[in-house]
Order: structure tokens, then C-alpha cells, then sequence
């Protein structure tokens, strides 16, 4: 029989909650029997979605609670004052060993200040980071940290990123030898600032010399020339948002186009097969839910804008972290990488809040 | 009658060099008839070559040269060495006032180091830049800089290229009242490292308050939100790389699913239309052309793996460079502005090299 997964909910955080936590859980919870939900939210607001979205009274508990965190919160804030939050609770409940894992689209930068606090970083970790993936031309995903937790990262901390994506390339997407690359303005050793050289070196000097490619440019993402992308988290959040822009403005025009005339409409249901695989490929819907890596506990970052078919796929990404042990793998790797070695107590970093 | 405009051409920089430069070079040569041009490269290469696309004779000059820059040159070794190279000549022409403006798709690094010192910046600008646009949803384009001269930029440089760039769109995009943004992981004020907020600090201060919209993410970009994006040389060159990479990816997905079938070959050609313009919006060719703003000169960079029409749209963005008079304006624009007033000489910067 397989085990009995417990997702707790942050029902508050996001441009469209509580709607889209509900009808997106409802969805989960009709295609995986395994999977029990606590929601955390306001009654008055989620209780008739739990009757419309009409999710069996069996398979979640729901815990009432007022308090929520917005955007504008900053973490620091979030953190001390808002300690009966949705986002809180739900947090509150992996560290109780009640839950599996968290999924939030609420504030990001309270999400990581509030996991890190109370869950505290993975032995060896000095920066937890955001890793997600996105689709590259070789039909794969590239693994892209950090997306935004770190806003300046020196080379132990970039180097730790290349370690946590690592391991997530290997688990989360079954990639037998990731390959490793730094982002940065060229592939020549001269290029980039001292950061990024530094973590060249130690990458260059440790257990993954091998797995580690060297430098990749901001094209390489989609080309796909390696498995794991590695940046800080100021350049990491411009760089996918830039992505994600150019895909939304590529589709608009896209579907705009193919509506324009009768001829048009019929030449796309002609070829709506090959068009909708495009649209579902550039679709960040489908890449929602970024893990917040390096931290006792998974914590899942749904996008703040996303829809109920976003934040399903984020539920389930949290769902397979859980099913395949994540932490557990990335301590054995951290254990017989020498990332001990290398890092330094003063691998000094912002930690900062992004949206 | 309309005044003559001549440009000097690197003919050995880029990968298809010198094929790519004399074919663009003799459609432009076509098409409009004031435009000369000063061929520089390895005459062994490029006289086959201008006899095979056939430019008129009175049309050029050409100075041999067989001393070349390659992209694995560091740019203070190319400044130091290559005093005889296609490049330098090419630079030499403009500052000796033989040449109206300068285009290379040859080391980008090397191209800014010796423009700088043959050339000089511009009074007032501490650092030039590499300034491009791309489309976006809007159907009108953003300017963006950065693109990468200047990897480490304090909020002094930010706000110059605030400046440039407003200029710029003021000028190529004529577009009354540019809107300016600085490039940031979100919109409220506590976001950010400290460059970008002070950068901010400055804006809100100076003739350019009116203009400045405040922080944009990268979604912004091809949503349009602004006019002038605002950002540090790294994130800059990443980001244009990603976008680039991003687009190319969708466009090969689309083609490939496009020519999968009979069915879907004949739903292209109903809706080509619609397509192609799909294909030629998100064609980084009809983007190329990025100048290097803030130098004594007109200076444009081609992207060193385009094609005879990437090349060719290059010479012509140098062309309306040249037909607007944009270093005049920028001029009239700095000294209007407070520029002087906030930039300090301390305005320090790493200067790098990229690819």
C-alpha cells in the first residue's frame, strides 16, 4: 500500500487565493487517493470553497486562522508579528512532523525568512535557495537556483547552489550525471565577477569537478547544455521572469495571429496539435511550484499569479519531493561531497525577499 | 540631397566573418544610395567577396589589413597589441572623423576597450555602455542597458545609463516621453541590493523624477511596462541572452511541429501569415545592431553569430544612429539634466569583456 501523504495548504497567499488553492487541491485530491490536505485559512472564505470544489471531508482537516501575510509584508515583519498566519500554521505543521510538506504562493521572502526560522537549514547549508526547472529545446528541463531567496551570493554559497541542484537534477528528474554550469557573460576563465571565478575554483577543486562544466551563458538555459544552472538569486528571479515574459508575449502574439482570419483559424485546427504541444511547452503553468531547497523540511513556492492548474502542478511537485526522500539524498550528498571543506562560517550573503 | 553617411566595417570579426559582413554590407549598398562604405580585413578574403556580391566600386574603399582580433582575446591584450587590426583601423577611421560610425561583430570586449580610449567617453559619462532594444507585447520595443560592458555597476553608472537610455529612446524609438525602469526582483522599495535602491534615490531626484516609473521585474521587459530598462552589465547580458535563447527554443519547436505532417503542412501555409510574423517578432536578426552609448562616436555592436541579414540590419541601426545625431542629443540631454550634480568620480566599476 502506498503511504499516506499530508500536504498542508497556505489557503491565503496569492493573487487568486483561497479560489485556486481549493479547486487546485480538489483536482489533486481526485487523481491521488494518497494525498490528505490541511488547509489553513480564513473560514468565512474557504469554507464554501471546500463545499464547491466539493473535496471529500475524509481526505482534509482545515484549521481556522484570520491572520494572513501580504506581498507588501516584509519578511522581517512576517516573521516576528505574524505568527498565527496562514502561512505560518502551515509551516508550523512540517516541523510538528503533521505534514509532509508545504505548498505557498504566498510572499516569497516571508515564506523562506518563516521555513528558514522555524525548520532551520539542512547541517552544511549556509543559504537555502529557490530551484525550479524550466523546458529546454532538448525535450529535458533545465535546473535553474536560485530564483531569488539570495540576492548576493559569494562562491561558497554558489558553490553549495551547485550542489543542492545537484542532487535535486538527480532525484527530482532521474538524471544519472547532471552536469553542472555557472551563469555568467561568457565561457572564457577571465570573464564575470570574483563571485562567480571563485565558485569556478571550487567547483573545479571538488568531488564534482566532473559533474561541472564550466561557464554557460543566459542562451545555454533553453539550449539545455547542462542539467543544472547555477546564479544568484538577484540575476536567477530577472533572468526567469525574463524567460517566462518572453514565452507569455510569444503566445499572445501567437493566439492572436492564429484568431485573425477564417483562413487562419482553420490553418490552426490544422495544426492544432503541433501548436497546442508548443503552447503547453511555453505554458509556465506547467513548471509551476519551486522547491525552497536546503531546509528541514519541504516548503513549495507556487508563482503569486498562478492559476489552478498552476498551483495542482505545484501540490504535485511537492508530492514527489516527498515520495522521492529529497533532503534525505541531498545530506548523503553534502555528506560525501567535501562542501564542508570548502565553506567558510563567513559566506556572508543578503537573504532577501522577492515576489 | 540627402548627406552622404559612410561606415567603417570590421570585416574580420564574428563567426561567419568576413562572408556575412560584405553580403549585409552590399544590401544595404542596394538599397540606399548615400550609404559608402571602409572595408577593413584580410584582402586574401574580402576582395573574392566583394566581387562575388557585386558592390559598386564607387561605393567603397578598402584598407587590407591581415591582423585580426579573435574572441579569445583579452580586451586590454587586443587594446595593447592589436594596433593594426581590422577593429582598431576600423575605430581609428571614425575618431580621424573619415567614417561616420563603426560596425563589428567582432569582440565585444575588445570593441569597448579600444573605443574608449581611442574615442573617449562622452563629458559627464563615467562608463559607456552597450544599449539594445527588443520587442515587445506592445508592438513597440524596449531599450535595455546594460547588455554587458560593465559587470559590477554602483548606482552613479545606473543612473547614467538611465539616462543614456531615455535619450536613446527619445532619439532611434521616438518615442516622446520614455518611461524608465530600473530592473529588480520586485516592485516595492526595501527589494533589491543597494546599487538599484540607491539608483532609485537618484532618480527620484533628479529632471529625470517625471520619467522614472520605479523598479520593473523581468516579465516588464516584454510586457512593455517601460520604455528604458535599467541594469548592471551582468544581469543585462544574461538576461538578453536568455530572452534570445528563450525565443529561439519556441521558434524551433513551432517550426519542427509545423512540418510534422501533411495535416499540419497545410495548416502552416493557411495560417503562415499569422506565423511568420510570429517568426520575424521574435527573430533576434531584426534586433541586432547594439550600440555602444557614451563614446566620442557611433559605435554598434553585431552579434557575432548572425547571419547577412542580422549584419545588415546592424549597418542600418548605425545608419539611423548617424541620421539622428545621437551623441548630440545625448549632449543637449546630460548637460539639461543634473548629471553632473550626482555623479561622483569615484563612480567605480569593473569593466569586462563579453562574449
Amino acid at each position: 500500500m502506498t503511504k499516506k501523504i499530508t500536504i498542508a495548504l497556505d489557503c491565503m497567499g496569492g493573487d487568486k487565493a483561497p479560489d485556486i488553492v481549493i479547486k487546485g487541491a480538489s483536482m489533486v485530491a481526485e487523481k491521488n487517493k494518497n494525498v490528505h490536505f490541511i488547509f489553513y485559512g480564513d473560514a468565512s472564505l474557504v469554507d464554501p470553497l471546500l463545499q464547491k470544489y466539493s473535496i471529500p471531508q475524509d481526505r482534509y482537516s482545515f484549521v481556522h486562522t484570520s491572520e494572513t501575510i501580504s506581498n507588501e509584508d516584509k519578511p522581517s515583519v512576517a516573521l516576528r508579528r505574524s505568527t498565527k498566519s496562514s502561512m505560518r500554521l502551515a509551516i508550523n505543521s512540517l516541523k510538528d512532523g503533521e505534514s509532509d510538506a508545504v505548498v505557498s504562493a504566498g510572499n516569497t521572502g516571508a515564506l523562506m525568512a518563516i521555513s528558514k526560522v522555524i525548520l532551520r537549514p539542512l547541517s552544511s547549508i549556509d543559504r537555502p535557495a529557490i530551484v525550479t526547472f524550466l523546458p529546454n529545446m532538448q525535450n529535458k528541463a533545465t535546473v535553474m537556483l536560485d530564483m531569488g531567496a539570495n540576492i548576493d551570493c559569494d562562491a561558497d554559497v554558489l558553490y553549495q547552489f551547485a550542489v543542492m541542484g545537484y542532487v535535486y537534477a538527480k532525484t527530482v528528474l532521474k538524471i544519472k550525471e547532471p552536469k553542472i554550469g555557472l551563469l555568467n557573460v561568457g565561457s572564457e576563465d577571465l570573464k564575470g565577477h570574483d563571485a562567480v571565478k571563485n565558485a569556478a575554483i571550487l567547483l573545479k577543486e571538488s568531488e564534482l569537478a566532473n559533474a561541472f562544466y564550466g561557464y554557460v551563458e543566459g542562451d545555454d538555459i533553453a539550449k539545455g547544455t547542462v542539467d543544472v544552472v547555477v546564479t544568484d538569486g538577484f540575476c536567477g528571479n530577472i533572468t526567469l521572469k525574463a524567460i517566462e515574459g518572453t514565452a507569455k508575449m510569444i503566445s499572445g502574439i501567437l493566439k492572436k495571429g492564429l484568431s485573425a482570419s477564417i483562413c487562419t483559424k482553420i490553418g490552426y485546427l490544422l495544426a492544432s496539435r503541433s501548436l497546442k504541444k508548443v503552447f503547453k511547452t511555453i505554458d509556465p503553468r506547467f513548471y509551476n511550484g519551486a522547491m525552497l531547497v536546503g531546509l528541514n523540511g519541504i516548503v513549495v513556492k507556487s508563482h503569486g499569479s498562478t492559476d489552478e492548474i498552476g498551483f495542482y502542478n505545484a501540490i504535485n511537485v511537492a508530492i514527489s519531493l516527498v515520495e522521492d526522500n529529497i533532503n534525505e539524498k541531498i545530506m548523503k550528498e553534502v555528506q560525501s561531497s567535501d562542501l564542508n571543506s570548502v565553506t567558510t562560517p563567513n559566506s556572508a550573503t543578503t537573504t532577501s525577499n522577492i515576489s
